[in-house]
């Protein structure tokens, strides 16, 4: 597809994928929405396979491929979500995946890919070491890369989250959902801005990785360098096409630092008793950090995913 | 109610908390069906109302009461879940609710159930105290106690959760629920001696806490001397009430060390993405501890609750 997806693109797509994602639960909590003064509603996607909204996009770009190209399998390069999206729905819809993983990946990560019946190529972990060796993946193979975001087959795979929440709750006054490379957020913004043309899109970020709220002010991408961040799954920059659809429909970008990050996150775990990782906290962060914008109001909220190493978050340190 | 509950007694149960309680969800995870070798039903009661299934029975038990002695309210001693769902179900009913706590209590705990208006008596931690106190806000006040699980109205109200689980799953082989006090147990026993009258029911003790294990191996009630372990829920000896029932209906009481319940909580909360709360980790451990017994089965597994304090666990040191 190579144009931005309209509502029967997202249709279509919800059609498609059906099969091989969840429909993930909606939740609330009396006691968040008390102490936000607003009503929050919660689209699970750490629920979602895999564990993260990542796998709506995977399956959307792979069904959306012709016959042959999916025989051939698919290649991208990633260390986290989209790594096992991609892999996942690669086994669930008969296609062959090569993922270009770097050398410092968690072992977790990648016993996972491997275990979806993945094959994995490691390099050192410079983006250029990355991009050098699924050049050479693609030329060996007859694989077709699956870029994490910049595809509007991916992006419109993501906006069936908002799809459904929207479709779920109806009323509401708001969304938001975390950005990193934009996927989600350009998703979420494609959906509401059909169904939903009177509510207002926020995007929330770490304030470590404020590379997408700097593009919005500037009106072009500036990309991520150097980011510093525990919400490890935002540490990437737009692409075009993500930002052609943020900046056509998102209001702004909230930041918020990590010691916020994590007091949503304790909040989350602690009432509505779900595992979720600090990216999918940034957006609840950003509720309490923004009283003005949110107070009163009915807010769709993406939770982006639940995949938290716990040995490595240092839990008794919250 | 002064004897042994029928099926209909919880099925009238079930119909007067209804607008109390959560419905909560079952849960499956292919990953732990594989690692297990079985397919087991998690029912959720994580996700009920104050994070635990004790909100059954302490509703149940208020509502049972005639009506000129809800408006007497309602005390019971507790540094637990039961103070919480008493809290809770009182507030909700329109009781007044009279807490005995362990000037030890944790103050989230503490804070939980002023939240819910109750009103707290503290003393120190010793048995005698808290029973002493009780007696003495009993006589100065026209509540009735409420025992957290010797009572049949009490046992009656926890019994919902595997109605429930039965209702929705229909065909389950086993159903396993962790042994504190024995409240759980005895009402999972009797709801699925009625509607599973084939299914075979296990207990789940931590073995730093095995007085239930030693009670049915005994025939007697052996009280609960000095437990030590992680799953602070599970601490108290089980009572007239509760052993009579288990001791028909339960084939046996699995036993787990504290490094199996951690290893099973951790599955659980990176493979179903949800916090329970170590207690509610102790069957699954059971089941990984004894395959014999579960493998290839069909097994109902109560999750008893979430309210896990993330700052005392020291989640890093898994």
């Amino acid at each position: 597809m190579e144009t931005i997806p309209v509502l029967n693109d997202i249709r279509q797509a919800h059609q498609r994928i059906g099969p091989f994602i969840h429909r993930t639960p909606v939740l609330t909590s009396e006691l968040i929405n008390q102490k936000a003064n607003c009503s929050i509603f919660f689209k699970c996607e750490n629920f979602q396979k895999v564990g993260a909204f990542k796998m709506r996009g995977a399956a959307n770009a792979i069904l959306s491929l012709p016959a042959t190209k999916i025989s051939g399998g698919v290649a991208t390069h990633s260390s986290g979500n989209h790594a096992q999206a991609l892999a996942k729905a690669a086994k669930s819809t008969g296609a062959p995946a090569h993922i270009v993983m770097p050398e410092s990946a968690p072992e977790v990560k990648v016993k996972a890919v491997r275990d979806y019946g993945a094959k994995i190529y490691f390099c050192n972990s410079s983006l250029e070491a990355r991009e050098q060796t699924l050049k050479s993946v693609l030329q060996e193979t007859s694989a077709t890369f699956i870029h994490p975001y910049d595809d509007y087959d991916v992006i419109t795979g993501q906006a069936t989250a908002a799809l459904e929440l929207i479709e779920e709750i109806e009323t509401l006054d708001i969304l938001i959902a975390p950005v990193g490379g934009g996927g989600l957020l350009s998703g979420t913004s494609l959906a509401t801005s059909y169904l939903l043309p009177e509510a207002i899109i926020y995007g929330a970020e770490p304030s470590g990785a404020d590379d997408a709220k700097r593009s919005l002010d500037l009106g072009m991408i500036h990309p991520s360098i150097s980011p510093d961040t525990i919400a490890d799954g935002l540490l990437t920059s737009l692409s075009e096409r993500t930002f052609g659809i943020i900046k056509q429909h998102v209001r702004d970008i909230i930041t918020v630092d990590d010691q916020e990050i994590m007091a949503a996150l304790r909040l989350v775990w602690e009432r509505l008793k779900i595992v979720i990782e600090p990216s999918a906290a940034v957006p609840l962060a950003a509720v309490f950090k923004r009283p003005e914008l949110f107070s009163e109001k009915r807010i769709g909220l993406i939770i982006s995913g639940g995949n938290v190493d716990l040995q490595s978050l240092q839990i008794s340190g919250l």
